[in-house]
């Protein structure tokens, strides 16, 4: 049974440093690459957290990793069921070769093939979902919650769980304890936002000294929309996009639940914004990033203001990006 | 005055770990990323040092900032002179921008405008050699002869000195002391060879159990020749090849004398190698390379049983490739 997400009592920082060290030998310790280009837009230090050089290519593994190591002996032998848009597909499905677990995975028809095919490639049972109704992601999830029940097989949810926001806080007390090495404190954190499991996990690391951001792509600004009207709220979407990885049009309800607590804002790019970051990610940092994973340095780049001389960290994941999709983002930058 | 080489009396491990220490804090850890494509293709396992992530994209930017950090307080002032296709030249530019110690640049006209712009971006005066008789190395280098002379400025060799070898050394100190955290040791490094001043400082840090190996591209393999005929030999060059980092002729002579005695052996790798290297890294690491900077990986997928059964790092650098160039090699492996 997926954890019931348990909407008061907020993991406190020694559970979540519990978690950090429990995976931190099964997980990449990824760069943080400073940004020359942001640092001076801002006039202050803006660092990019590369987890596109995770295993599977974005952040989401730590997540499943730490909810797989924890589920029980007779749950590991059952194996699990989940949907994913992609990375939480690969990400799942890596850990679940690691830890000897199943993995069945439900996955959009129009999910990009190179997501589709690391899910695969981690031996993962993939079966593609046709339905877009409600939303891509809703028709996924019932789909996936059938097949749980047919295989009697835990159902997880790809963000909306606690242990997966324990999970993924990892990336932020990865981050703290790498800026902390060089002397500096992280003002401000920027994280992607497609259900809320990062943006989350992060604004139960930080204090008040920290600002933590929920960045979305326009459309599916379900988390900012919410996080303005202090309740969970649901975007229009129906906008072309090829963040594909952030598509959701509302957040988690344990996932909100945490940063309407904590204090996380919102903002919101367009896709053309994402690719301008895609971009300078590839020239300045050479960091292959997929344009979802790209929204959290896109919002530096069109909010410099909200930065100035301070110091800040983009989360920069995933990077899994059909190559013919990548070819043509760098191209229209420089036509 | 640049140093002598010094062709006998090899630098010991703990002078090569002094340098290290030295320069650990200024220069970006990099990361080890395992590739699981590699490491199945020859049963064993296969680690990519990303140097691509290194200070201005490339490992270069340790030998640099070594061999600035230990000129005289009255050569610091004067400042330096030197000629790079690229990568030396951008990070010798912003060694000297942390130092500062001026920097003037001699670069081949057809450079690419990426790290043309990378130079001068670190505030190096960057002038263009329009010349390529005997070959475009030599002629910048002779062409920064005359400069330093006219501005009293060391003249600096960017890989056939001591100092830079030392300097360069790092990024082989680094790995094994990252393969050492997992309780592994390195078999196999593969280097990507221009003039020699990785793989020689490399050659230094292993011992009898560690083959080093000297990646070359083909036409440009004189440091290949030279190990065979065991003397310093020429290689032939006139072939078409964007693999713009790797285009000296012959190996330095500092370097030569060390791997000589170190025991490297070399292998070369075509154009289109690389390129498949290239789109292996994208596609399966999210690594932006240049083609010169995927020659190593290149080896690996070329000469799998060389490599069967065991722990083989092979090195990453640089990343500094104009987006057209990218995306057409990205595409041309899909067409």
């Amino acid at each position: 049974m997926p954890a019931e997400p348990n909407v008061n009592k907020l993991p406190d920082y020694l559970k979540l440093n519990d978690a950090f060290q429990q995976i931190r030998n099964n997980v990449r310790t990824t760069p943080l690459i400073k940004s020359d280009t942001l640092s001076e837009l801002i006039r202050g230090e803006v660092f990019v957290k590369a987890e596109s050089l995770q295993i599977t290519g974005a952040f989401k593994f730590r997540g499943a990793f730490y909810r797989l190591s924890n589920l029980t002996e007779p749950q590991k032998k059952q194996g699990v069921t989940s949907y994913s848009s992609g990375n939480f597909a690969a990400g799942l499905s890596a850990a679940g070769q690691l830890l000897g677990i199943p993995v069945r995975l439900v996955m959009p028809h129009d999910a990009p093939q190179s997501k589709i095919n690391n899910a695969r490639r981690y031996g993962a049972e993939v079966t593609l979902c046709q339905c877009n109704i409600p939303s891509r992601e809703e028709a996924a999830s019932d789909m996936a919650s059938k097949m749980a029940n047919d295989h009697g097989a835990v159902l997880l949810h790809p963000f909306d769980d606690h242990e997966i926001i324990i999970g993924q806080a990892s990336v932020a007390l990865e981050l703290q304890e790498q800026l902390a090495m060089t002397g500096k404190a992280c003002d401000h954190i920027l994280c992607p936002v497609g259900g809320g499991s990062l943006v989350a996990g992060s604004s139960l690391v930080f204090g008040d000294n920290t600002q933590v951001w929920a960045v979305e792509v326009d459309g599916y600004q379900g988390m900012g929309i919410s996080l303005e009207k202090g309740r969970r709220s649901r975007a229009k979407g129906h906008i072309l996009c090829d963040c594909d990885a952030l598509l959701a049009l509302e957040p988690g309800i344990a996932n909100l639940d945490i940063v309407l607590q904590t204090g996380v804002r919102g903002i919101t790019v367009n896709t053309q914004q994402a690719h301008d970051a895609v971009r300078l990610s590839f020239q300045e940092m050479n960091l292959v990033l997929e344009p979802s994973g790209a929204v959290a340095i896109a919002a530096v780049m069109e909010n410099p203001a909200l930065f100035e001389n301070k110091t800040v960290v983009a989360v920069g994941s995933g990077g899994n990006v059909d190559p013919d999709k990548y070819a043509s983002i760098l191209q229209s930058g420089y036509s």
